[in-house]
């Protein structure tokens, strides 16, 4: 079992990692670090400074995740600030930024840093699919009742379960756990 | 003559600088180095940061200047990451997000981080106003043709001279050049 540091504030992370990392061998550890987030629009650019920087203070092999919600109609807005802009304006302001747009497609991006002593990689993991003209479901969080992955009827928010199957973190998480499976 | 570095790849605000600082013996050269933005709401927090990075990077005083638009309605949205969200969406994007709201207080806020060998030091400038409900004049730069401030009838853009005059930014060198005159 190899055993990585997870740096993250949101315990449910740590949870979803260790669903798919026990198919792969890779258990992962919870650990509150702040790690200053830079200003760049690039998810892979915050997952790698990031994870530098974790690595140095905790001389460890460790993750961090930083995921955003690119909407292709308002130039990747929100972005890499998705967390941040959801505290100010929430999906309401999401949905009134689109109104009257035809064009609602949009990606959710995950990126997850990986350092260990001798290298740093990123993976990334992508979904896509468009924003709803109303919220709807209960469940996730953040933009999850306003996006509906491609090929799925209904919104991260109503069916929790297909989001775990296919959401953005579940694919760069695979990645990092295949190419720790290949070392 | 007191000699300070601005950090800042805007030599507009470096020129304003010196308007200021002649009046108090104090001269401001520009110096391009990227400093990282830490992800903060409080733009006092990343001319802080920034300025300690600078410090250390060149060994001589520096200074280096953060402002952002706080809008009351939107729970001070974009704030610190005025620039970025600018960038995105524009200032016609804030005018639709607060399409139909009567509270259209906003603040200015400018900071200016100070450091050298001994001292950190922060001085803020803040001008009120409100937003606009359409966009008026052409001069200026991002928000300014939606930025009335209090007492005027005219945005940032309509009145370049007023602006100037009355700006955060004005108020925080003017901050900082007291200070410095009275060490």
């Amino acid at each position: 079992m190899k055993e990585i540091l997870f740096v993250t504030s949101n315990s449910h992370k740590v949870t979803e990692a260790n669903m798919i990392g026990q198919l792969f061998g890779v258990s992962f550890s919870q650990v509150n670090l702040m790690y200053p987030e830079i200003r760049s629009d690039s998810v892979r650019e915050v997952a790698q400074e990031g994870a530098k920087y974790a690595f140095e203070k905790l001389q460890r092999p460790i993750i961090v995740e930083d995921s955003g919600l690119y909407i292709e109609s308002l130039n990747g807005f929100p972005g890499a600030y998705s967390g941040l802009v959801f505290k100010k304006i929430g999906f309401e302001g999401i949905l009134k930024l689109m109104d009257g747009l035809d064009d609602r497609k949009a990606q959710f991006v995950s990126a997850v840093g990986y350092c260990d002593r001798d290298i740093i990689e990123v993976f990334e993991g992508v979904v896509d699919g468009h924003i709803t003209l109303e919220p709807r479901g209960k469940s996730g969080f953040a933009y999850d009742p306003v996006f509906e992955p491609s090929g799925s009827k209904k919104t991260f928010a109503e069916d929790h379960k297909h989001k775990i199957e296919v959401s953005h973190r579940r694919k760069s998480i695979e990645l990092l756990c295949h190419y720790l499976k290949s070392r």
